[in-house]
Parts: structure tokens; C-alpha cells; sequence
């Protein structure tokens, strides 16, 4: 939607709420100087918004959802609008069943209300309103948080799993959320035609592997319009150094992304509720140190966003040449070996 | 220091608390698994700490001060450990009577408590205690909250503005605080050959004119230790567009830097405390619309880490052919006009 309709949205959501000075409303919004005040001119213009020296006031006929405070992500999320702590419990309520991760697919979901300060965090950049939002593997489920708020246009899910393709389908019927689609897709074949250069934002839980990692974001830059648009990913210290963040970060540059937010350590894995305790023996961290399973959930993820400058460009990346090459490679010591490799080692 | 020594130091002050899991450790440092199992092995080596499974133990012998939680950074710092609370209250104190900004040198400082909360930021990563420090402008007197905890190796500050360093020099000594160095110091010169090279980390807040912002960094990063060193500092959305935070990212990646984290407006500069009123007729954006003066404080800044993966090389950077391209840029649109200019102009 490019980056002045975002700064927009920020701004009448804000406005609906009570009339600002221009200064209060800077503080509610992601850009510039100049970009905020070319928002603001074009808001003018469109008779969106009307100027009473110093207050800004709403055009009474307009109908914008006021903005909903999520809260502290970092400490106290879902404190604040009681329109979060209302989202959050229904999506606990909705995810009760979900599919348990299998190692044929390295899964692992992060805590539900991870999934929903992801959400939040996402709509607290204008990114959620009206997007048109595509999200590369799921077993987080954020489609349904997403779906939750009402707030997208359209979200489309690809996953490799079936169960949870067909989780999403059924809970999104549930819900009677209908702007919902999920693609069964595999991250090695190219994005189908009608998915490419159609989609505000992407969001998705790579594999770490130095071209696992490339693959997925190169599938996910693919399905975005263009200028403004934005990719959010999870991304470990756990498993990728900072060389392999070093590199990641230089693709993203090159790609055409300035990198906006990295927030460190933002969502846990549970141990408890993944039952991953059999995937342990075969992690190889185990086999390097004479290590009890976990007492408390140890694995974490960054949370970072990228909002296309130019392009973005398509790069050519080296393919995996078969899935031990997708899943592992020298820092992979926390993924576990799928079954179909184990019957090969064995 | 390198990274693998910032990581042993995250893992001592924790286990000086209590004895640990390594699952419990782990959460308590920032890096890959690899670099965190070579650190454990590492301090078994030199019998630093002990293993007793499933915990470790720290030696008993040895001194190392505990690690003092500074509480949520983004909206309750100094909450926790009584340690954080004792300085905030010490460095308000301290910063009471301090030079106002001047237009001369585009000054205007953060809040005490924003200057505290980055100084615990960098606590939290590992890069304050026993660290060689070095501080390229210091309006915001970070120094000084530094220097309340005692931790750092040596702190050196180099500032333009006289006023700023006669009064850095007169508090370090009413705190008795020894190890802090102030040079006077104009960026437009190459760094004095005896601080090239020297410290582990930097930190500035530099103008953000596209010559400005490269030329700060550029002397930063050329009192930088090697791999594993880390540099700090303030970037706003208000005055740099993200094309500037592209150009800009890639130039750190291009010098040998990985961006490790980006707290979006993590600080804010007091309107009333600057006393800048005056300064605000000479401000672009003042010029553009109709404005009255901001009834709250606006201008805010976040705050970004970088760390040496590989060099770091010094580039090649284009100069500002004068002090008006020092300070201003097409995005400069909150900067006072220096009264040196203002005369140009009248």
C-alpha cells in the first residue's frame, strides 16, 4: 500500500480518537517529517481531516476503527485496550487443539500470546488494516490471530502440512472469518503465478539454514507489490550466528529492504506445550555436552521488520540440493533429525 | 573484547547469583549455541566455574559483581534492582545545573532517564563492565551515567563544546570517578592517532545530514578495537527518511557490521529542559506550515547496536565542504540555523 497510506491509516486512527496538535500526532506515526506532512496535506485535500489551528479534528462522517493500544510487548502485552486481552483469550480458546509438531517439517510453534504480540506489533506499524497479507508457513497459527482482529482484507496462508492447512480452515469457518486462503504448497517450487507481487506484507518462521533461510524470504519477496511493502520474520541467535545474520542482512540490502525493527529475543518456544522431549536425542547440542532435557523454555527468536526501498529484486540464491541440505547445516544444534533422514543414519 | 568474552561475562554474573542449568544460562546470553557451549567450556578450562549436573557453579573464589536487572527498558526502567534506581536518582542530581543546547552545534539532549536507559541496554548486552569506551559527542552526558556504576575500564569522551567538557571533567571529579578522559574535538578532523583502535565499543548520537551521519560513524568506528567490538547510536525516522536509514545500513554492513538491534523510539528529547523555544522560527518545518509551538514532546530517536563480524574498514567517505552541509541536508527539516549561518542568511 506504500509507505504514505500506512502513515495515513496511523494518523486517522489516531484522529477518530480525540482531535491533536500536530505534534501529539507525530509521536503516532513512523515517518518523516516530510512524509508526515505530506500525509497530513493529502488527508486535507481528500476533506478527510480538517485543520482548527492548533487541533486537527476528524471528519465527522468518517468511519475508522480508533486505535487500540496493545500495551508494553516487551513486559505487559494486552494490558492496555481491552480489545487485545478479548482477542488473546479467544485465540487460546481457538488453538486448544492444534496440530503437534512433527520433525519431518523442523516445527516448533512459539507461545500463543507470542503469536498475538507479533500481531500487535504489526498493526502498531499500520501494517495490519486493510493489508493484503501473505504468510509462508504456519504452525504458529498467526493467520487465525490476525483473523481474530477482522482488521485485513485478505490473508493467505501456503504450508506444507496438511493438518494444520486444514486446522486453519476449519477454525476460520468457526469463526465465520472468510477472508481467509490456504495454499498446500513446498517452499522448493516457485510461488504459483497468481500469489506473486499481489501482497502488502509477508510474515513467516524461516528454517536457518544459510539456503533454507534465503529460499524462504526469496518465495516470500516474491509475493509483495512493491515499494512500501513490508517482510516480518522470526530469526534466532539460538542457531544463526552473527556471520549468518551478517549475510542474511547483506541479502536483504541487496534485495531492496532497509532493515526498520529488530526486537531481540521477542517470542519463546514451550518446551511443555510442543512435546518435542523425543526430538531432544537428536539434537546435536546433545551430543556435544552431557546435558539434562530443559528445565525452562531456553529457545527464542528475534522478531524483525523490512520495508521495501526499491524494487524489491528477485536475487538468484544457491536451492538446497535435497531436505538435509533445507534443515541442516553447521549451526543447526537445535533442529531435529526428521524421521526420513534418521532411517537413513540408522 | 570479542564476542566470545562478552559472552563469558554474561554467564558469570549470572551464575554469581545462583548456580544454573545451562538451559536456565542460555537465556541469559546473546549468542549462537556454538559460541555459548565454547564459552562454558571455556571458564571449566580455566576453573572459573564448576560443573555439578545438571548445574553450574561459579568458583567461589572469584569477584564479579552480580548482575543487576534494569527492569523493562521500554516502559519501566530502574524498577527492578535497587542499583538502577541509586543512580538514576544520583545522575539527576549530577546533571542538574548542565550546559543548555546551543544552535552552534546542533545540540539538544535526551531525557536523564533515556541516557540511563541506554547505558543499561548496553549493561545488558555485555558491553559496560571492564569495556574501553568510547563517547564521540556528549551533550547527553552519558559519561557521566556511566561512570555512576563504576564498571568501565576507561571512558573517553570527545566533545566540540568546551562548556560540555569543563563540565564532564568537574563532575567525574566530584564523584571521584578516575577513569574518564575528555578531549576537545571537532569531528572534521581524523581521530588523534593514540585513540585509533583503542576501545571495545562507541557511542554517539551523530547529525543526521548524509555527509554528517557517515563522517560521525567514520571516526567512530576508527577508534574500534576489530571483531567483536560494537558501536552504539541514536537515529531518528524524524529527520532521516528510511532511503537515508538504507544508504546508511549499508554502509555499516559495507564496513564490516552486522546491525544487532534497533529499538524503535527508545528516547526522547524534552522540550522544556533543552529550552530551544528560540530555536524553532529557524526550523524548516515551521516554514512549511502553519504551526504553533509543540505542546508535547515530539522529537524522538531510536537506538541502534552494531558489532564488528568482520575489519572493521574504514571507506571511503565524501567530506562536507563546509559547516551549512554539516548540518544540513533536504531532510533537515528540526535543525536550528547556527547563528553563524543566521548572519549569512540576514
Amino acid at each position: 500500500m506504500g509507505e504514505l497510506e500506512r502513515i495515513k491509516k496511523q494518523i486517522l486512527r489516531q484522529l477518530v480518537k480525540k482531535p491533536s496538535t500536530f505534534w501529539e500526532l507525530i509521536n503516532y506515526q513512523d515517518s518523516h517529517i516530510v512524509t508526515f506532512l505530506q500525509a497530513i496535506k493529502d488527508l486535507l485535500n481528500e476533506k478527510l481531516i480538517i485543520y482548527e489551528k492548533p487541533f486537527f479534528h476528524i471528519n465527522n462522517n468518517l468511519d475508522v476503527p480508533p486505535y487500540k493500544n496493545p500495551g508494553c510487548l516487551m513486559c505487559s502485552p494486552f494490558t492496555e485496550d481491552i480489545f487485545w486481552k478479548n482477542i488473546l483469550d479467544k485465540f487460546l480458546e481457538l488453538v486448544k487443539d492444534r496440530p503437534l509438531p512433527t520433525s519431518d517439517f523442523d516445527q516448533g510453534f512459539i507461545k500463543p500470546e507470542d503469536t498475538l504480540k507479533r500481531t500487535a506489533f504489526i498493526y502498531k506499524r499500520g501494517d495490519l488494516e486493510d493489508s493484503e497479507i501473505f504468510i509462508l508457513g504456519d504452525d504458529d497459527l498467526i493467520s487465525l490471530s490476525m483473523a481474530l482482529t477482522k482488521l485485513p482484507k485478505r490473508i493467505v496462508v501456503v504450508e506444507i502440512d496438511e493438518r494444520i492447512n486444514k486446522f486453519i480452515k476449519e477454525k476460520a469457518k468457526e469463526i465465520r472469518y472468510e477472508n481467509i486462503e490456504v495454499y498446500n504448497y513446498n517452499v522448493i517450487y516457485e510461488l504459483p503465478e497468481e500469489l506473486k507481487g499481489k501482497f502488502d506484507i509477508f510474515v513467516t518462521d524461516p528454517v536457518e539454514t544459510e539456503k533454507g533461510l534465503k529460499l524462504f524470504i526469496s518465495r516470500c519477496i516474491s509475493a509483495l507489490k512493491g515499494k512500501g511493502s513490508a517482510g516480518y520474520m522470526g530469526f534466532t541467535h539460538r542457531e544463526a550466528s552473527l556471520r549468518k545474520w551478517y549475510d542474511f542482512e547483506k541479502f536483504l540490502l541487496d534485495s531492496g529492504f532497509v532493515i526498520t525493527d529488530i526486537l531481540r529475543d521477542f517470542t519463546t518456544y514451550p518446551e511443555k506445550e510442543n512435546q518435542w522431549e523425543d526430538f531432544y536425542r537428536t539434537y546435536r547440542i546433545m551430543k556435544e555436552f552431557d546435558l539434562d532435557l530443559p528445565n525452562v523454555d531456553w529457545y527464542k527468536s528475534c522478531f524483525i521488520r523490512f520495508e521495501v526501498v526499491e524494487g524489491p529484486k528477485i536475487l538468484n540464491i544457491p536451492m538446497p540440493k535435497d531436505l538435509e541440505e533445507l534443515y541442516f547445516d553447521e549451526e543447526a544444534w537445535a533442529t531435529p533429525l526428521p524421521s526420513f533422514l534418521e532411517k537413513k543414519e540408522g
